[in-house]
């Protein structure tokens, strides 16, 4: 059982700031900052393109409402929310999970934005590739 | 009008890769990876917070569709979804909008995760106060 399932069990004990018969949101144990709070769908998932439309439906309402909480609870004047998928783009537990991650001006997390460019005519040419894909 | 405004309305260009009455995709110009897309509703909304639940439902609803469009236009392995919320989140249009980021092994974004420690009783402590402000 992957450790977030073994935390809907109740197997291992959280801090639990909501419950409802298909989601559960929990205190991230190691906070990027206090407050920082995980969404996990009860059901195990992987990733987040495995999920029920009905599931994505009820997770995303969930989303706002949480962050409004945890924004007052720490005084915080933003918040991240963010989802990984695939242990490349920093997925550690493979049960999908939505982070969101209270913020306060110079906690310098995620500073990091190595922006690219596209060469002339790529960017039009992947939008293209992506249409036909859709 | 802001810059998101006026790709929406046609005065700035975009690679587009979705269009509905609500919601518009396009590939990010400062891509963190190619393939790197913005979903926006477009009706102005500044964060996430205010956006009203149906169009909640419809952002969410997309997310999905368009991350598997993108992975396998450009062989990802992974992805993020990420939505920035105040500038000291990292928000630099004041649009609300959702990245869709695709990701490689060894890409060497998001890699600082720097976790923090909550002192004993304080996490269930925070907990109860999130809690009582949902």
């Amino acid at each position: 059982m992957c450790v977030f399932c073994q935390i809907i069990a109740g197997v291992i004990p959280s801090a639990k700031i909501y419950e409802d018969e298909q989601l559960l949101a929990f205190l991230d144990v190691g906070p990027l900052s206090p407050g920082h709070c995980l969404l996990v769908p009860k059901e195990h998932f992987t990733r987040f393109e495995q999920l029920p439309p009905d599931l994505v439906a009820a997770l995303a309402r969930r989303l706002s409402p949480l962050a409004q909480a945890i924004v007052k609870a720490v005084s915080a004047q933003g918040y991240n929310i963010l989802n990984n998928n695939g242990r490349c783009a920093g997925q550690l537990v493979e049960h999908v999970h939505f982070h969101i991650i209270p913020r306060h001006p110079g906690d310098s997390l995620f500073t990091r934005w190595p922006t690219g460019k596209y060469p002339p005519g790529r960017m039009d040419e992947l939008a293209d590739k992506i249409k036909l894909l859709l």
